[in-house]
């Protein structure tokens, strides 16, 4: 065997990963036009060219499917009230990841929309995400909401609440319980006989069926004005969840609520979404700068070995979880994205100046953050559901 | 054909009507022999043998099989706190037949037991009993509590709950819903596949498997001084709560709930148990006195046609409404049996005597129940339940 000149090993080397690179893009854009067409979704496009003020993450196509959003541009137009509502179960501090779901929130809330936000203990303590409801409820208040109210959410219009400390969402859930049988939510989850005791507990179960759906339709409860248009942002594994809600909501007499569908921001290993269960995956918010940063130089990039070659055929920004991490959170157009693509940005630049600007972010977050603590219970949800008991 | 003596024809109706009553006692006593043996219960015999007081129920053998009793005999020969836990679903005022169980309940509490009362308005709601959780939450506070009260129930060890409007509980049974998975629910309710929806509808399947045993098993959080024997009276189709309770007690570290059988009061039309879906085979605690007298004169009974036959061959007492509506609530002994068996009371002055007995019993209870409206909030349970919060 023929001993290589480096240059050309790594030459192949880059050619393999820059193909590998290519079809793993048209494998992320097929997946997410698949799931459009599986879901009954539409793609935003064509709402966008009528939209006058679309959101960044409309824009970087990061927002990319909706159901009834003509719902809710309606509502905006007319001046009419409108609810978003979107949380999490908490189970750790936030990343990157989550913050993508909350800027948009952000946006909406700045399009006038009243936001709540669940957060959903009981979720992380049933599905095992969490080892007690006392360990799940402490992080929401300590890791979660801190950043939630960091993240710049008006004390006026934002209602954030911890199920088991709002426990009227039980009274509400075992309302909407009726408007729903279990082979139904069998179906809609694609559970069978044979599926993980988890997902067949009887409080998971519950939580799916009948707790998830309150929450979505707890803005059309008279307590809070009534029926109205109501948009949740989602990633796509949440789509049956907002099946299950429309269902029942028009049961129930009240608006079907809207969906947003976002993508999935990649984690720094390459291997899949941001995901706390993933060590070096995520960036959190509450990393130190200098732990963000190693994150972030140790990153997968949508990049080659061989610099010449990526001047010449440029990266996949598409994939990249660093160029991701930097357009979705730092950027206001695509430009990055042109300049990596077109060989110009190479990812040790572009490495360099998104760990600045995430140190930058993180430093001010966190100031924030501590600063938000002091004000939590502005935040905080308190309006017992008592329409539930009018006759 | 020859012509019968009318005589002759009673006679022969009163003797296919006695073997058929005899028929019907055997049937009863075997019904409730098989239920011992199929569900591990212990008869009441052995127990009482050695219990130095026994309730009335347990010496008349309404109180008819238990399992682990002796936890609490143990408990109150040495003076520890036990607790009892029994309630209903409220859809209507309480009958003659709750009373059975309430009259063990204050018993208990006379021997030293905090008594919980659980009142499951959200059970009545999902499996169909009314039609909102309003509806059975107004019921509780306006028929059922007041009754309760008037029976004489001590305000400081009785702990009155609507579900509703103790939300705390769904914590409580959100906490116990990963003790329990649903395969082994649908075992022990022997639900499958084929089962009505309204026993798959999520929210029944939640109470069945968490709410219910949240209950039975609140005594024992540390809110209520922590682990303790707690016994829980029931019909014999509520076993399979207790079984599951019992199960989930032990994984969660609490004592398993004893249990104590009792049988149902027969219903005034004779075909079954009391109950408030079948018209007139209920006296309801709330009815005048005019249409108690009216339900009882129309009553099925133990007797036959023929006043010569009863006298000689006595009547069926065990099967007869109105001979165990009186003996259950207003006998201290089996004299009225005895009389009825030997045949020297017969049904008409059985009837006018128990009338009596009941139109004075409701005109004292009516009385107190208005009385007691006014001592609700002194028996309503407002301890909030932190623990679970506690890391």
């Amino acid at each position: 065997m023929s001993e290589q000149e480096p240059n050309q090993k790594y030459r192949e080397m880059s050619e393999v990963d820059y193909r590998l690179k290519c079809d793993l893009r048209v494998k992320e854009q097929k997946y997410y036009l698949g799931k459009i067409q599986d879901s009954g979704l539409k793609p935003m496009e064509r709402f966008l060219a009528y939209c006058p003020n679309p959101s960044l993450n409309m824009k970087r196509g990061v927002t990319f499917a909706h159901m009834d959003l003509e719902g809710i541009a309606g509502a905006i137009s007319e001046g009419k009230p409108w609810a978003v509502v979107s949380g999490l179960n908490p189970s750790g501090p936030l990343h990157f990841g989550h913050k993508v779901i909350f800027d948009e929130l952000l946006w909406m809330q700045q399009q006038g929309a009243d936001v709540f936000i669940p957060l959903t203990n009981d979720e992380s303590y049933v599905v095992g995400k969490s080892k007690s409801l006392a360990e799940s409820r402490r992080i929401a208040y300590d890791d979660v909401i801190p950043s939630i109210i960091a993240m710049g959410f008006d004390s006026n219009k934002t209602k954030i609440f911890v199920d088991s400390d709002y426990a009227d969402i039980y009274n509400v859930a075992m309302d909407l319980s009726k408007y729903v049988t279990l082979n139904k939510v069998f179906k809609v989850f694609g559970l069978d006989k044979e599926d993980d005791e988890i997902d067949r507990n009887p409080g998971t179960l519950f939580y799916r069926a009948a707790v998830q759906v309150a929450q979505i339709l707890l803005p059309q409860y008279p307590e809070f004005g009534g029926p109205k248009p109501t948009i949740v942002p989602v990633g796509i594994d949440q789509h049956p969840y907002i099946l299950l809600a429309r269902d029942m909501a028009e049961k129930k007499g009240f608006i079907p609520p809207s969906e947003l569908v976002m993508k999935f921001l990649f984690g720094m290993d390459g291997k899949g979404k941001m995901s706390a269960s993933r060590p070096g995956s995520a960036v959190f918010l509450t990393d130190s700068p200098e732990k963000a940063e190693k994150t972030i130089k140790a990153s997968y990039t949508g990049g080659v070995t061989l610099r010449d070659f990526q001047i010449a055929h440029g990266g996949i920004p598409e994939i990249c979880p660093v160029g991701c991490l930097r357009e979705w959170h730092f950027e206001n157009d695509r430009h990055v994205s042109e300049r990596c693509s077109s060989g110009k940005l190479l990812c040790g630049d572009d490495k360099r100046e998104t760990i600045e600007m995430v140190k930058n972010y993180l430093r001010d977050h966190q100031e924030k953050r501590e600063e938000a603590r002091k004000r939590i219970d502005k935040f905080i949800l308190k309006t017992p559901i008592r329409s539930i008991f009018e006759e």
